[in-house]
């Protein structure tokens, strides 16, 4: 019995896709290596229209993947953004052709430290490049090559994966019709740096890590990984939040137990959290992709003004942001709005009202699937996409 | 050469004082545990007068102890509270005779996990009995009537010596003439309790701890315990103070490493503050007093109803909160100022401005040292303190 009979999915290749990119030209990394080739798994919903038009780049957050809306492949759960992708939903298959990647450094099939370096034959552990979200955009770019799109409709993405969308917008103008960069920054911010630290020092402090070489000692950092999925969680949710969902509830007892056991259910929430995360991601990878957000900063990276990174640019910006978030408050994205109105750039700018905190852009919120919806549709009519593209596929 | 000599102190006992009580009659803990005879490491600044009615209780946080104003044994660094201390300050030792004691379940002095066990002869560790912040007021009375002093001055803490303050106010309301928390909340918020169970599990993931342990083992859980810090150090600051202090500086470099050493100033700071803290504190001492600081609700322990804790109370409150907190953000603390309001007790409320954060209790913040002088005169004007005690001691 296959997966795509267990559990309904709206994509024929429920397992994904992959290709090898950069053989015969290594793609350059920001910390100046040459890597190539590279394995870049991905994944794609709806059909791409006869002009090449209708293709929507959807860009991933830290440990999200390219199971955008098909079951994941370890955990079994669906996409991490199921609700918003099908027929006549936010990224209406029927009309949209939807690419998502996993990132450069990740650990769900594009190459990153898990893998092996075929100079050695070992996994690369810390051995891997350094890599930036410039990196990453780069990687993708190739793959939009390779799927021979020469201008994305759109490029979308939550957190990180709104990091992307305005580092798209900023490298390749002429490729993006439309970006929409939600819950997200032009630079991590110094307190988000700290949560990173403290994540990669957790990982770090676990021997398990063996100073990254776990892969050929046959261990995982298992403990440091949960541990810093556990502090990173907290920052995803907000106050409110938390004291809704469990304010200081007790874990199927009438009383505190005088011990360490997960007395209160936020105790016992954290530590699921962290334990079922390590079976799905890799700690090392873990260590480059934070690193990659620390270092993206969109203003340095052209001049020292953030304007700078979006002057001339004939892309249509729909910035989200949401009340609660915190990690990525709305003051990030009202930064991005600035920049962007200082070079007259067409820009919408939509503050979400939501106590979810960071994580609402990948929960049920009506008010902003209505904003996505909306944008869409006024960037398609801008673009001549018709109504409906076929849903009957080739 | 003595400490005194090298390093100013306007303390006459500038190592701490030390006592052993319970030893006839142990304390009764609130897990049903009774503990006796215990060791309580306390320090004294400025004179009892003759009628023992000028004596302040000065409650410590967290990470805190008894050295408030005279150089920590271990790190030399000052009082935590140095500059609020002596003659003619906000703690007129002048006027007023200061008592601050080391917490039950501390590590600097009273009993706690790390000591040894009477009955085995081994250092407690897990086996010591889970203690309740009412588990250490209870001790302090006891050290309170060790000094012969019936009612206190003024209760004042800020953190976790606020939690003691609102407990000292509701178990011994005659005994308390003024009480001032700061910073401080009824009860420890779902989002305070994730990050302290992130702390723990960090420490619980050291092999070094050795289930609590590592004494035995001749080991110390240094890696656990600094990253255990450095994610509660990050809740103790704000975002606009790290922003200010750090941003996105680098760290005597002028570019990136492309590598996972500390390029930025953030992490070189915070992982300073982990490995700092491991030479100044006990692990299983972290676990101990986080968890009576989770286990905190004042509400619940009187019928669901804060305002229950005070019904009835002469005490004179003032409650401060700063508006960048957002650990014991004000919300907190204006919850205590409603219940105390609804039994009609004499209550200030003082929100600072500051965009120190949590630790903004800690720093030079002249407005709140204004406002805690101000109080304390009104307060002793009315409980007939002279202006001034003698200043020469006995």
């Amino acid at each position: 019995m296959s997966l795509n009979e267990t559990v309904p999915t709206v994509s024929p290749n429920a397992l994904g896709l992959k290709v090898e990119l950069g053989r015969d030209r290594p793609i350059r990394l920001d910390c100046g290596v040459e890597l190539g080739p590279i394995q870049v798994a991905y994944q794609t919903y709806g059909s791409l229209n006869a002009d090449k038009s209708n293709a929507i780049l959807i860009c991933h957050a830290l440990t999200g993947d390219h199971y955008v809306a098909d079951p994941h492949p370890i955990t079994a759960k669906p996409g991490w953004w199921s609700e918003l992708v099908g027929p006549g939903r936010v990224f209406d298959t029927d009309r949209y052709f939807l690419i998502c990647s996993n990132v450069l450094g990740g650990c769900m099939g594009t190459t990153g430290p898990m893998d092996e370096n075929q100079e050695t034959g070992q996994p690369w552990g810390l051995d891997f490049p350094v890599i930036t979200i410039g990196d990453m955009v780069k990687v993708q770019a190739r793959l939009v090559d390779h799927l021979g799109i020469d201008q994305l409709f759109c490029v979308v993405g939550g957190s990180m994966g709104g990091m992307q969308v305005l580092k798209w917008a900023q490298t390749y103008p002429e490729r993006v019709f439309s970006a929409i960069p939600i819950a997200a920054a032009a630079r991590h911010s110094a307190q988000n740096i700290a949560f990173h630290e403290v994540g990669r020092q957790a990982i770090m402090a676990d021997p398990d890590w063996c100073d990254g070489n776990y892969l050929k000692e046959g261990k995982r950092p298992h403990r440091g990984l949960a541990v810093a999925r556990m502090a990173a969680h907290i920052t995803y949710l907000s106050e409110p939040a938390l004291h809704q969902k469990f304010g200081r509830n007790l874990q199927n007892r009438d009383t505190v137990t005088y011990g360490f056991d997960a007395d209160f259910q936020v105790e016992s929430y954290l530590r699921h959290q962290g334990s079922t995360f390590v079976d799905r991601f890799d700690a090392n990878s873990y260590l480059y992709i934070t690193r990659a957000m620390d270092y993206f900063d969109l203003a340095a990276e052209n001049g020292g003004v953030l304007a700078n990174a979006f002057r001339g640019t004939r892309t249509r910006f729909c910035v989200v942001s949401f009340t609660s978030d915190w990690l990525f408050p709305t003051s990030e994205s009202r930064a991005v709005v600035h920049a962007l109105n200082a070079v007259a750039a067409n820009v919408s700018f939509v503050e979400i009202k939501s106590d979810k905190g960071h994580d609402a852009f990948l929960l049920d919120e009506p008010e902003f699937h209505a904003t996505l919806t909306g944008f869409l549709d006024g960037a398609a009519a801008h673009r001549g996409l018709p109504r409906q593209t076929s849903g009957a596929g080739p």
